[in-house]
């Protein structure tokens, strides 16, 4: 009998590829500043960046998109739960259409075990037909349909009620042991 | 009491922009032959064209999917639609991704009130966690959670097992009266 694999919804931007890194490095070189990931506990970017909002416009430029690092250990644990549960990347591109190509490029590099149909660009991920949802924004879980998993990133380190993990180690230990 | 409103998803490609109908002008200009809608009732296009599958190269070219035809009272019907679901937009955009930016610039240019959270650009639809899919292809309804609605289009002409709509004047009959 072919039982229905659980599903698991993975976001993109600081789950599997670490954009506030890359982000960090190009404000700092181009701001002349000095700001470490430690200045970025429980804040936005836009808050302590010198330049406010228009730290983001980085992203509209899809280079800045298309050699972001992978996260340390993301593909050899998003291969493993392909063994035992249907993996999709839902990630919520809308907000940078610019970004489309590059992430759709950056996906096929670094996990091109993920097939095309499993990737998912949109913006509100309520419209995710997933059991879980591995993301660092808990406003994404709001009307989830299913559970929401927090990836800690720097900006929601003091946020409660939702299951985290800290790193690709810790995803491993909660869906495959 | 704020009642959670039914989603609709919407297939955009046959369904609100007319590709097919661009495509059939395109390649009879370019190979020099005369094929009519008709031709294609219960048949797909590469079936019929002189190129076979070469057919959808025009596909690879951001241009011409930048000014389909808007298909016959979808936006009038989606909007009235609004008032009483949440709608969403599910393109097969991954089977092109070069498709991507043209596809979502000409959903803002003939649909500016649907919200850019609101589109979602996926490969199997059954990520898509709404009430309702419009669509016209059955391959898409298999595993979707909700109602698959069959948009006619001449390649499923033949195509039973699904509830049919021909037109956005049906579309509005079956969920606005």
């Amino acid at each position: 009998m072919d039982v229905q694999k659980k599903r698991i919804a993975i976001d993109m931007d600081e789950v599997m590829a670490d954009t506030v890194g890359k982000l960090l490095r190009c404000y700092n070189r181009d701001y002349d500043d000095c700001l470490t990931m430690a200045d970025l506990r429980g804040k936005k970017l836009r808050h302590v960046a010198k330049c406010g909002l228009e730290v983001y416009r980085y992203f509209e430029d899809p280079a800045f998109l298309r050699d972001l690092d992978v996260m340390p250990d993301s593909q050899e644990v998003i291969r493993a739960l392909q063994d035992r549960y249907e993996v999709f990347v839902a990630s919520a591109a809308m907000e940078v259409p610019a970004s489309f190509t590059a992430k759709f490029e950056w996906l096929r590099e670094h996990f091109p075990f993920i097939p095309p149909s499993h990737i998912v660009f949109c913006g509100d991920k309520s419209i995710i037909n997933a059991d879980y949802l591995i993301d660092d924004h808990t406003y994404q879980f709001a009307r989830f349909r299913g559970q929401g998993i927090l990836f800690t990133a720097a900006h929601n380190v003091e946020e409660t009620g939702y299951p985290r993990v800290d790193n690709w180690r810790q995803v491993a230990e909660l869906f495959l042991k």
